[in-house]
């Protein structure tokens, strides 16, 4: 017997775009801030999940990755405070909104989608 | 004032690839199983996770993605559990395993590092 779990979701991101990686997405998902990501000290925390969270495979057109999804009450003030933090739109889809993360990294800005919705989310004003 | 919270870690994952990924996804995260993913219906939930998991920001030599670590409390065994469903060793690193899975993505197994363990985590034989 032995046991597992999910543990760690991590931005991959090119060293020169690290540290606008860590400062976008912990402003991003409300985590830790003020971290400097160096070749010896490559991690930053910037979210602490403690709510639910779906993994999810999606049948795609491109190469294999991992996008994250964040669920919001207020589809265009949340996609309005992300493009202040430096992420761009790129595409309305159905009911979301595909942005670009100053990281590099694709994610979707989604409306309410979940019963317990807003169970560990982050209040902005 | 609105709220946010992250949602979803999807595997996106090319359409030949996708009903592979679906089913090592579900049986590696101890989701749901039996899922068949299709252009009209793309999303296949392999986990839900209601224990903690962090995100964070990795400083890389790779273009920007995402990946996932599995935490366990036997490395070996996990990972000898994995290889079963289809994932492939690619390489041992200080004290994790970085592995390939049928879907493509790269991922890592990584022992304990949560004073919570095992909240959360599921029970193999």
């Amino acid at each position: 017997m032995h046991r597992s779990r999910l543990k760690v979701v991590l931005f991959d991101t090119p060293a020169e775009d690290a540290q606008a990686g860590v400062d976008f997405w912990s402003a991003a998902l409300g985590g830790d801030t003020g971290k400097t990501v160096t070749s010896e000290d490559p991690y930053g925390r910037v979210g602490y999940v403690r709510n639910a969270v779906d993994a999810m495979v999606q049948r795609t057109d491109s190469e294999p990755r991992i996008h994250v999804d964040i669920e919001t009450d207020d589809l265009e003030a949340e996609v309005s405070r992300l493009e202040k933090l430096g992420a761009e739109r790129v595409e309305f889809v159905e009911q979301w909104w595909v942005m670009k993360a100053p990281s590099g990294h694709i994610f979707c800005v989604v409306p309410i989608q979940s019963n317990d919705f807003p169970n560990g989310a982050n209040q902005w004003d």
